[in-house]
């Protein structure tokens, strides 16, 4: 019998899961589609079929001990997925309750930023940092914070909403009502949203003119800067100078001892690490400068968010061991 | 015999202390010049004479159980005082071990705004809360950051400094080398030096035009703002507008169940607390607007800053107790 957890990472699109086991190897993972338009109870009765066809699939007989779930908008207190903005499940869903109910094992959720950080703990780079902060850098911009070891819920479960800070409060648009967010600068969205402006300000030739806002990608930003462009080098530029500001912002309020960045966009590299550490170390606080270190995650393939996930279940498992047995 | 702690705060100017018992009952308080000029060895000896007066001065026996001390650059995790501007003690003074090997009792050390939200817990307005953060409006801003019931010291020992966060990266001055830090605005000397600028920029008359910068308190800013006095109500907009802004940020980052001012400026009561409120909303995360109490600070009197280091001493003894009591 093989010791494993189960890693469920929930997206707008895609729902994968997989079998990981203590030191982060992911024994047989699977993706079904989330069809987020249908109700609770049919996303379950197909993800139910999906674990239990994995599970044949997989060679070694497996103790599954517990579940962890990266989601949208998952409160890691209540177990409720709340008005998750690509779900259509309505307000409030009680999803680790129910998929406990159903499987019989410990159910954890959180969001993929709070996932993404502790899988960064047990299996990348944070192994063995008590202080420290995930940034993942995709559509949009989420946190995940970690201090003395445990993840930073907060009062409500929401803790880490570092997309939702302030750049400029006469800034873009934000579909929160909010404007200038972090979030509408720093992720594949925003350093688009950086390139449009600079089309228009700018009277630079570039590849990107030819490419329309539906069209545009990060990757292609990130392309372009590595030829050279200087609207995209330009936008990695204010990317970085942004990002790099409230990173330094975050340090100061939290003191951790680096920051991970995680994501789509953070596959730029260099392109957008280099100028970030710069800035943030511009904008920091004295005390501070030199201490922090700004990396990339080190996790890579298809199975990052499924890393995540599970990463929760074991870290779940280790609070019910210490908390349970006080006579060891 | 009757079991206390020893409050010590030193300022750039005074250091208070007092003998505090574990319900917030101060026994008996002093209050020394710091001589922040001196040598620590010299300010050394004169504590050591202010603490023996005070114990022969209180009529009951006292049982001292722990020191805590609040001070500028005080590093809880090293026990020393690192480069604390307003005192020429230099570079590193293990100021905990000092002591500690002077008194033979256990001694700690954290910056100011650390032991403010240590007695707000202990003593204050957040008793009962794990998760909250004080702000200290005073010739600077400070801030202690309670997670999870803890004090969040961060990697380094250094965490929640909120004052160094940027309002404006092209904004005031700040002895740092940083440009337009928080507490350039949300502080004693913040709004001060707002109503310079509005004293340039309006033509109202004011009463505030005939003070001049040195002269001026935040005090007076208070007092023509109740009498009406545009300027002064000009500048509590703008500095309420800026503070609740950085506070909605800190909401993002940390889901407090409460904010809490505290100091000087926090004396203006809702002059402040009110427009701070209404800003701290609208520039707030829509999941947390309306779930985060921003209060004032209800520690009244001379002692508060020896309340919060006698806390400091009782919060870690019970840790001692915790965690070296296994078999209770």
């Amino acid at each position: 019998m093989k010791e494993v957890t189960l890693g469920i990472d929930i997206g707008g699109t895609n729902t994968k899961l997989g079998f990981v086991d203590r030191f982060g190897q992911v024994l047989a993972a699977d993706s079904i589609a989330t069809q987020a338009e249908q109700p609770v109870d049919q996303f379950l009765v197909r993800l139910y079929a999906a674990i239990e066809a994995l599970r044949k699939k997989t060679t070694e007989v497996l103790d599954i001990k517990a579940v962890g779930i990266g989601a949208p908008n998952a409160n890691y207190y209540s177990g409720m997925v709340e008005k998750a903005p690509n779900l259509r499940w309505g307000d409030k869903v009680p999803l680790a309750q129910l998929i406990e109910h159903h499987l019989h094992i410990p159910v954890r959720i959180t969001n993929d930023a709070n996932a993404a950080a502790l899988g960064e703990m047990k299996y990348g780079v944070a192994q063995g940092m008590k202080n420290f902060v995930v940034i993942t850098l995709g559509t949009g911009l989420g946190s995940g914070i970690v201090v003395n070891g445990d993840l930073l819920y907060g009062d409500d479960g929401f803790a880490g909403e570092l997309g939702h800070v302030t750049v400029d409060p006469n800034g873009r648009d934000h579909t929160t009502g909010l404007k200038g967010s972090l979030e509408t600068y720093a992720s594949a969205t925003g350093i688009k949203r950086t390139v449009f402006e600079l089309l228009a300000k700018r009277i630079h030739p570039s590849g990107l003119r030819d490419i329309s806002y539906h069209e545009m990608t990060a990757l292609m930003i990130s392309q372009a800067a590595e030829k050279g462009d200087l609207i995209a080098l330009e936008a990695f530029e204010i990317t970085a100078r942004l990002l790099g500001m409230k990173l330094a912002e975050a340090v100061a309020v939290l003191s951790p001892e680096a920051i991970i960045l995680f994501g789509g966009l953070a596959g730029s590299g260099d392109l957008l690490v280099k100028p970030t550490k710069k800035y943030m170390e511009e904008y920091m606080f004295p005390v501070f400068r030199g201490k922090v270190k700004l990396m990339l995650s080190d996790l890579k393939g298809n199975n990052t968010a499924v890393l995540g996930a599970s990463a929760l279940a074991w870290v779940e498992l280790d609070k019910l061991k210490t908390t349970t047995a006080p006579s060891v």
